[in-house]
């Protein structure tokens, strides 16, 4: 006998919004997303209580596939400098797909305009946590000023995935230049 | 006699929409332009063909104050890196103000998600000029890579005014060193 495991209702909700928010923005309606979840709307609030909720969800289920898609693993002997510029090849290689519409984590805020929204709180948290990988590496890397280089880098990494997001320019000779400059500016070999 | 100049129902569209969409975003509806315009909706759509019409077109109204709000006048005296470095001051002060919510043209197009959509060519034109200006001084200025230069400061007005816009973080003491570490490694003085 083989056991044939279908993704449950919960599972479809969360990948039917997250593909859909990330393609047509958080305006999707709940409409759309039982339809492609193939769900009744019932059944969407047995599991979520609000479309927010189920945002907010789907936002946070994505978040471990965000960090190893772009984070190095931890200790690969590597130093703190090229485990910066692997974050940026990964967006770069990220940004050359067709379906690439930018960080996800950034449209949704920019797109809630309510910081306050659940949504918003996950987003927030997320890219914090990228800001902080910065932080440790740019202090393992022995920087001048180990917070402005994160803050640095995380305004590099918003700016270049927005641009190749909006289709404004692609990524290839100029994001990992940049973010070169800013590290050997700050002193990091 | 006095002459009483009240803005025009299309006036008062184009601001409705410039308002709204800024702090709602471009999912606002059509009920809700009309209702803070004070304008009918067969109104409306005496002026504009459609939604899309009046959004493009009260971004494309914007677009001088836009300009105006960033850019130096030209021939000021000042060199190149000072009128580049012009365009950021005024980002960092722009960018304190509580209404502060990103750059328009950026956050329209991330909500379209359509780059054939007419607002979104509005804001890819718009952003362009401001991305020839800066090529433009970067030429002027001798700068080893005019071309590179003026997409890294685009990527980096982009990156700063979104995350300022969510408020994941303030420009004071981020955009100006980050922006003079990208003109002195393009050796612009």
């Amino acid at each position: 006998m083989t056991t044939e495991v279908k993704p449950s209702t919960r599972e479809r909700l969360l990948e039917a919004a997250a593909t859909l928010t990330y393609r047509d923005g958080v305006g999707i309606g709940i409409d759309a997303l039982c339809k492609a979840a193939g769900v009744s709307k019932r059944s969407l609030y047995q599991l979520f209580e609000s479309k927010d909720e189920l945002l907010a969800t789907s936002l946070e289920e994505r978040a471990s596939a965000f960090v190893t898609g772009l984070l190095p693993p931890a200790d690969d002997g590597r130093s703190p400098r090229e485990r910066i510029l692997h974050v940026f090849d990964q967006l770069e290689e990220q940004a050359g797909a067709p379906e690439f519409h930018g960080c996800r984590y950034l449209a949704a805020q920019i797109e809630l305009k309510d910081q306050s929204h659940p949504a918003s709180q996950v987003a927030r948290r997320v890219k914090g946590n990228l800001t902080a990988f910065f932080r440790a590496e740019a202090e393992q890397g022995e920087a001048s000023h180990p917070d402005l280089l994160a803050r640095q880098l995380s305004m590099v990494f918003d700016g270049a995935s927005a641009r190749a997001g909006i289709e404004a320019d692609k990524l290839t000779g100029l994001v990992t230049p940049t973010v070169a400059t800013l590290l050997d500016a700050a002193g990091m070999h």
